[in-house]
């Protein structure tokens, strides 16, 4: 078997709206897929849009694949058009790619009804493009717009579009399900009908499928369980609508569940670090619950069976998640006991195993807390602070203590609203009083602060509070209600979460911010 | 056949990180869920949870369904213990729910390892519950947990679980893939065997399928289609690691995709308000990349082929966007938006039909309003506050005005944190200044809101804060985002919910607060 993995990230995965590369993060997708092992990487249309013509001029300089080689992407010729004369076939050409691949409708009523031409101009125009790209020393590949659809509507049509595309030279023939409407048994049932009406082997044939109905990824795997040897798919699954079949789950399937080897050895492993910095590329926070790359595919909550986990991981979990690059979670919750907090503590790096007085007493507090609505499940770096301070010879040495801290909101009279803070903290044994305005409390608390310790602590400049999360716990109907905060800070290297939880929304999103600076500034002043 | 829609979202759903569901966020999702036309809904583990106990509780009085039965979840009686004594399976009975569904476990490695017992005393756990479940008057459903790894390991073993549980009465058994390894074509081949092995036919069976290939969806989809009519799924997806089957997608396939009827007339329109209704109540920003109900699952860019989309829309979509509630976003839906506003006023009693100005001036301003961060799906007293804005003749006579406020928050040198706002209102020509401490900055001004009003609206008193939901709209890196509020008020007789979105969350608060004493005053004053 000689499986393509065909990745169109930089192509139909750019239709995913937001998503907007610049020539320089289409090169650094480019490196990434490469990385991961691609055969193919669809980079672009060349001709219709400026930045694809330029990254395919930039990449003959500045990518050195190892695995992938490049595709360009285009569509047949226009009807009524020689094809030598065409421009945008020219450009096909000109990108230099050794791949290219062309949309061509497959399904009639496209044919006639948007392209506006007939059947057998549009079989012409298959035909007369695959040739001259082979003639010019190209590998074609087709891809055949709604097929399904066409198929179904019209198999005799669908199927000539096959047949003209293999007789003039294509490579492959790809059976896009353009928007997505397929399940997998009736991909299944297509392929093994388009086989016997063409005679087209099914090794010739490739597969697209977008996620209309949640089942893209299986309806790729369904085709190559049905003989296709060639597959495209999108980083996380980025695309138009509801996306693409995903990159990282279609070959780790293939791979992890059917045992067939599509990747170069040692490339499946980068999946989850790969498939992070695609989204960070794409500027997109990654899915966290993405299937074998979240960083929640692996995490456990229910805290009965994490004695059993710690016994026997591959007992719960389907794969072992290093073979993804991933890593077990384990989340501290409500019924968690001593073996889930062990574990966890584990995988923070920090081995309680020999200090059984460490992990009752981190165990008690951790119970203790959540009975008040703390919760530890997303909280790992104030989790980890707590186990710290627990540690013996513990000189988790805060880097600075409160005295006050005072925030107004004001809603003036001209309808501006402003919020300031104050703040009276001990750093490094000098008193320091800092005021600043936010646009709202916990951020005129967070710059006071940041202001008044940035002389001791620098590091601070790089740090940011990319997300808050505000969670009301109910009391006895509202008066006594508890608030937890979630703090997400990040800086040029990682993300750490904090959790503060009081009956006062400040005061708790105050809890959180402390913890967030504190764990942050530990870390960036750990001797190297 | 005679579908069973099993929805686990208050169970399974409430595994996934982040979740964490108040008693009236239960009853909330419940009575949306009946609302789209479930057939069961599996509320929680009476007993293990004391807020599932007090669900179930409050159950009793609070829940009218219509479509749905309630379902407790709990586990099988202990190894060793009798059945009537063992208070977990009292505390199912107690629950006072038509359907009791206990998981087993069906692999013989976690009876052994897990659990610590033999495979004989499993089965009799089995046999034990559910006939004491049967005996008490419940239907009982039995969850086979780590179903296909088990039977793929000890396909006797597994299957003697399934025999035992259908011979001691149980309505259906469900095959679990609770660590979410399967495909498709592994579901359909291990249901023949299972059938083949045992004997029951596959109408008893049911399905579970966790996402972690990222084909829970295919996969509960391939097991109907081998025969199954009981099949468990979460709203959104939502559940442990990458979760679970998508209720929403899994039902529109069925119906949809194959013709199969599975929720009651007139249901399945719902499918996309009900879903953001739901990520609105667990407090998950809405996926707006999921298939059929997402805000972008029908969103073409415009592009070439914008004027043939118009012309013939199912072309390019793989459904009609309408039969699950939803819109094709490239039209500018001026047509579709309107048809929703108007359908949503006439839910609340006012009908817009004969108002077309006032229609388009709604249908501009809540597009204005959501472009700007707002969202009104879970907020109808707001909507419904705007709505009557825009009426001719409208007499919407605000009850107060505002001038000013102001609200401190001190944490002092003592640790003791305080909250102190004051309001400066108009009520009925009167200009009053009121000042309140509360247990935080938002409790702080609600009271001096109703110190000020309390001698002009006495009804005041019986309105309670009941819950207050904060979501962190993403700016660039927190400095530019936004906070949206929920806030739902409820008096003795009724609940709702209003919306005030701004980047401090203060004043957001304040918006969505005057909006529920607004509304709330409008109610009560009105004539009965």
């Amino acid at each position: 078997m000689d499986y393509q993995v065909f990745d169109t990230t930089l192509r139909d995965g750019g239709q995913r709206e937001g998503i907007s590369y610049t020539v320089a993060d289409k090169l650094a997708v480019a490196r990434l897929l490469d990385e991961f092992g691609v055969g193919f990487i669809e980079g672009g249309w060349p001709g219709a849009m400026p930045k694809d013509t330029e990254f395919f001029a930039r990449a003959k300089t500045e990518l050195d694949l190892r695995h992938a080689v490049l595709v360009a992407f285009g569509a047949t010729r226009k009807a009524g058009v020689d094809v030598a004369e065409d421009a945008q076939v020219k450009a096909l050409i000109d990108a230099g790619t050794p791949v290219v691949c062309v949309v061509a409708k497959s399904d009639i009523r496209h044919v006639e009804r948007a392209l506006r031409t007939t059947g057998d101009e549009n079989l012409a125009m298959v035909r007369d493009t695959v040739r001259h790209l082979v003639a010019n020393g190209r590998r074609a590949f087709v891809d055949c717009e709604h097929f399904f659809d066409g198929f179904r509507y019209d198999p005799a049509y669908t199927a000539s579009v096959v047949t003209a595309a293999i007789e003039a030279g294509a490579e492959r023939v790809v059976m896009c399900d353009t928007n997505g409407g397929m399940l997998p048994s009736m991909i299944t049932k297509a392929i093994e009908e388009v086989v016997a009406r063409t005679g087209v082997t099914p090794d010739r044939l490739g597969i697209h499928c977008q996620n209309d109905t949640a089942c893209a990824v299986a309806n790729t795997i369904a085709a190559v369980e049905a003989g296709v040897e060639h597959f495209q798919c999108t980083a996380n699954g980025y695309g138009e609508r509801p996306g693409n079949a995903d990159l990282f789950a279609v070959v780790s399937n293939l791979q992890l569940k059917l045992g067939l080897k599509v990747l170069p050895d040692g490339c499946l492993e980068k999946a989850t670090r790969v498939s992070t910095a695609l989204a960070e590329i794409a500027n997109i926070a990654p899915d966290t619950h993405q299937a074998y790359v979240g960083a929640a595919a692996f995490a456990h909550k229910a805290g009965l069976h994490a004695s059993a986990i710690k016994v026997d991981p591959l007992l719960y979990n389907h794969v072992d998640p290093s073979v993804v690059g991933n890593d077990m979670r384990i989340l501290v919750t409500e019924m968690a006991g001593r073996a889930s907090i062990e574990l966890k503590s584990r995988e923070l790096g920090l081995d309680l195993a020999g200090h059984p007085d460490t992990l009752t007493a981190v165990t008690r507090k951790v119970k203790d807390l959540e009975a008040g609505g703390w919760s530890f499940e997303a909280a790992d770096a104030s989790f980890e602070l707590l186990v710290r301070g627990e540690l013996p010879g513990a000189d988790l040495a805060r880097p600075f203590t409160l005295e006050s801290y005072r925030v107004l909101v004001e809603h003036r009279e001209d309808g501006t609203v402003i919020s300031e803070g104050t703040v009276k903290v001990r750093v490094r044994g000098e008193r320091v009083i800092a005021t600043a305005e936010g646009n709202g409390p916990v951020n005129a608390l967070d710059e006071a602060l940041r202001s008044a310790l940035q002389n001791h602590y620098p590091q601070l400049k790089t740090f940011e509070l990319s997300d808050f999360k505000v969670r009301i716990l109910e009391g006895s109907h509202g008066t006594n209600a508890i608030t937890r905060v979630l703090l997400e800070t990040s800086d040029r290297n990682r993300e750490w979460t904090t959790v503060g939880v009081h009956e006062n929304i400040v005061e708790a999103s105050w809890t959180a911010l402390v913890d967030a600076l504190t764990y942050g500034l530990a870390r960036t002043s750990a001797p190297a």
